[in-house]
């Protein structure tokens, strides 16, 4: 996928992707000006101006489409007390770990309660869903939140995968049966791969979580799984099918059509949009820089003039007219800055503008102009009056285009194994495994803990989609396989 | 403005707006469901649906205006080490008293350094400028933030007005010179008539805040005043010059043209979006409940089909038929629902809903239909023809409307005072005084305590636009008038 080093341009990222993807990433959140770790609290980042315009973009995608699907959005406090926090005994289990707690409060001091920061929002919002719920008329209740949550995290930080502060949507939904709920759990299993595959051209795999892995008060947990650089996966959004294991201790209850006072049936779901920007700079990059999708580039086409003595201002005037004529419908730049023409082709590139134009004297004179694609580098030299035209072709085909590379790639990187030594040694390099295994329930509990220890990866599940292997026993213990499950090392 | 209660509509307000403006807006906010107060931690509330979607749009509304100006958004930490914050004598001094603090996280409990919830972000950001900013030629720097802050007020919380978790813009510059700075203070300005005034309706006057109420850390606050029910104003957006008292502590340098290195001159900006919409609907509202500038109505038009036996069919398709023309550009809804036609009629009006079509079997019949002006009733009976028109055109004007309503309401309020005595009665009968004063400056303090005391209102400061008053003396002291000033009670 990613270009040899030798051909890395000066100003480009100087380590290769293939060979040290860490190190690649690294340099491209700084080059590119993405984020900055310097802020002084451990594991706190900064996002900066073009990470954020990008941001802002796939979270105005993603509630769109929440919305055309029935959901509403709420804004709800940041703060819960730690009595609600408690209702759920698992899920306190799960998170007490993870929690900041504001226990100061001004000049006053001490506050009675201590009050959590949300590391997710569940004992907020289902304090409040009883006084809003009243009858099955009111089902299903969708809604949802765009909001900042804080994880006290031990694992290794690392900007946009992994952060002690991260920015999602959460989207908490109540239904009056069990199966509306998980038709719910289909819906953002669908949700997901619209926006990651076809948007942001991330290809990704929906995993049955182990129940070992599941929510922290979750009946089961359906998570994406994209694979990054280094054969290593980054969770993505995961849906959370919860029964009624919330709405008993919160008591989220409706007047069934039978007149019967029942317990509701929820299901959560969370995108971490900041986490998605990741993954999709992660794995939609090369060692030139950033590629992004048409739709969410901070800058969409730059117009390079490329100025020779004398001709100067015809060059200027024609890229002028060029940007007037594509500002009504894209979002241009024209770069006056006095850097050198490959300077500035280095500067875009890393930046991820999908389109280039290029004019020089000898394009004005013939009327023509140069177009290069960033995500393959494609060149074209056009006649002027198809500006329009050739340009609206190649917005409308740019992310289609880079979501069918990337879909080939994925399904290379797995690889069928039957023994364990074969499961180790595909690990090591970079792959993900497909193999047989006891189950994913607690009694298989020791079985994954010897994958762990032994391969260095994880269970990552049950494939959701339509699983093609089948095996007759688990790759660990050799009694009869119960299912078929995926291990991949994880960020 | 407000109608008289026996207007009222059963399901509207009970409370007349301008009989008890307080209990007035608590039915409002409770009625057309836009805040919940019964979230478990004082002074936090949950905005719900029907809030959210427009305080969304305004958020909207306001980064591209800003953007448009050339500021550009980032995201940052919501935390702040303490040591940050100590930066500055005077901010730490103002905000200490408001700031809730993080001291534990997770199982390893007490961390080394308190963490302040941002109460505003200039501790934070600032600490990030030094690494950002090298030389003239990155400046003006001008960047901003979406995001909420946290302060612990001692003051009454009211829904939107004032709550410990609000939700706002803050726009932080750096500039070359003073001058610079000042332009920004006069830009930001514009930007708050533009949106608040064009935009939201809500007629402001801005002030020079008098020294004993500026920012804390700044030279001078510059702060717009809306007008509210009850002769109260209630503080909008700000925007503050603080010179170098920020860039000297955080060594916000850049190096000049000259080649000398210098600190740069400052100014911030904060519109608090939760805020602006508290006075939006407070201002703009009536017994009938919400009245809402048409773009960021959360539903522009709803169509109510009026059903008679018999004919329920011809009205339902002829209702889908508006629908689908009007739903390219609008959002649109219909009423399907079961409620009486009267009810439906006072369930938009109180929600706000700019226009109502109302179809019944004697508009299909004569191929017409009835459109109703939320803000001030006027219906008119349209050919079917026409529909796309009359709805362009009355969708165009509506919040024009609005604003110059508004603005006529805003200047009636003021009253000129020339003795204390006069100037204590025009404040208990709701007005906003305009007097002579001895200054804004520090030593003005003492008369300013007089007022508060005696009067019960608020040196809100001198007027920023044209000023056509002038005093020969201080209406508390009685010694030379320095400037005129305006006093207000406040929320």
């Amino acid at each position: 996928m990613a270009k040899k080093k030798k051909e890395a341009p000066i100003t480009g990222i100087t380590v290769s992707k293939e060979e040290d993807f860490s190190a690649w990433y690294t340099e491209l959140i700084n080059k590119a000006e993405l984020a900055d770790i310097r802020y002084n609290v451990k594991g706190f980042v900064v996002y900066r101006e073009w990470a954020t315009i990008t941001i802002k973009k796939m979270y105005a995608k993603y509630e769109e489409l929440l919305e055309k699907n029935g959901h509403l959005p709420l804004i709800m406090p940041s703060l819960i007390p730690e009595s609600n926090f408690l209702l759920e005994s698992q899920h306190v289990e799960g998170f007490a770990p993870e929690v900041f707690w504001v226990t100061e409060a001004g000049s006053s001091g001490e506050l009675t309660e201590r009050l959590a920061l949300r590391p997710t929002s569940e004992t907020a919002l289902y304090k409040m869903y009883p006084l809003w719920i009243r009858s099955y008329k009111d089902l299903p209740f969708k809604r949802y939140l765009s909001c900042q949550v804080w994880r006290y995290e031990t694992k290794m930080t690392r900007p946009f995968f992994r952060g002690r502060e991260f920015h999602w949507i959460e989207s908490h939904n109540v239904f009056s049966t069990m199966e509306g709920a998980m038709d719910q759990v289909k819906e953002d299993m669908e949700m997901t791969y619209q926006m990651l595959q076809d948007e942001f051209g991330i290809p990704i795999i929906f995993f049955e979580r182990p129940q070992w892995d599941k929510f922290a008060g979750a009946v089961s947990t359906y998570a994406a799984d994209a694979l990054m650089g280094s054969g290593k996966v980054l969770q993505q959004p995961s849906t959370h099918l919860l029964g009624q294991n919330f709405s008993k201790p919160f008591n989220i209850k409706f007047i069934d059509k039978d007149g019967k006072e029942k317990y509701g049936y929820q299901t959560c779901y969370g995108p971490a949009i900041s986490r998605i920007y990741g993954a999709m700079i992660a794995y939609l990059g090369d060692d030139k820089g950033l590629i992004l999708p048409f739709d969410i580039a901070p800058v969409q086409i730059a117009i390079i003039p490329i100025l020779y003595k004398g001709k100067e201002e015809q060059v200027l005037e024609k890229s002028r007219e060029v940007f007037e004529k594509l500002k009504k419908k894209y979002i241009v730049k024209i770069d006056g800055s006095d850097e050198s023409v490959g300077s500035k082709f280095y500067y875009w590139e890393l930046k991820g503008v999908p389109l280039r134009i290029e004019i020089g004297p000898k394009d004005v004179e013939n009327q023509q102009l140069v177009i290069v694609k960033r995500h393959d580098g494609k060149k074209f030299t056009i006649k002027e009056d198809d500006l329009i035209n050739k340009v609206d072709e190649l917005a409308q085909n740019y992310t289609k285009e880079i979501k069918e590379k990337s879909l080939v790639d994925f399904e290379a990187q797995i690889e069928i194994t039957y023994e364990k030594d074969a499961a180790i040694e595909a690990i090591n390099n970079g792959k993900i495994v497909c193999c047989g295994f006891c189950s994913i329930d607690m009694d298989a509990y020791q079985c994954a803990e010897v994958v762990e220890k032994e391969t260095g990866g994880e269970v990552r599940g049950k494939r959701v989609d339509e699983e093609k292997h089948e095996f007759t026993t688990c790759l660990i213990c050799g009694k009869p396989a119960g299912c078929t499950v995926y291990i991949a090392k994880s960020y």
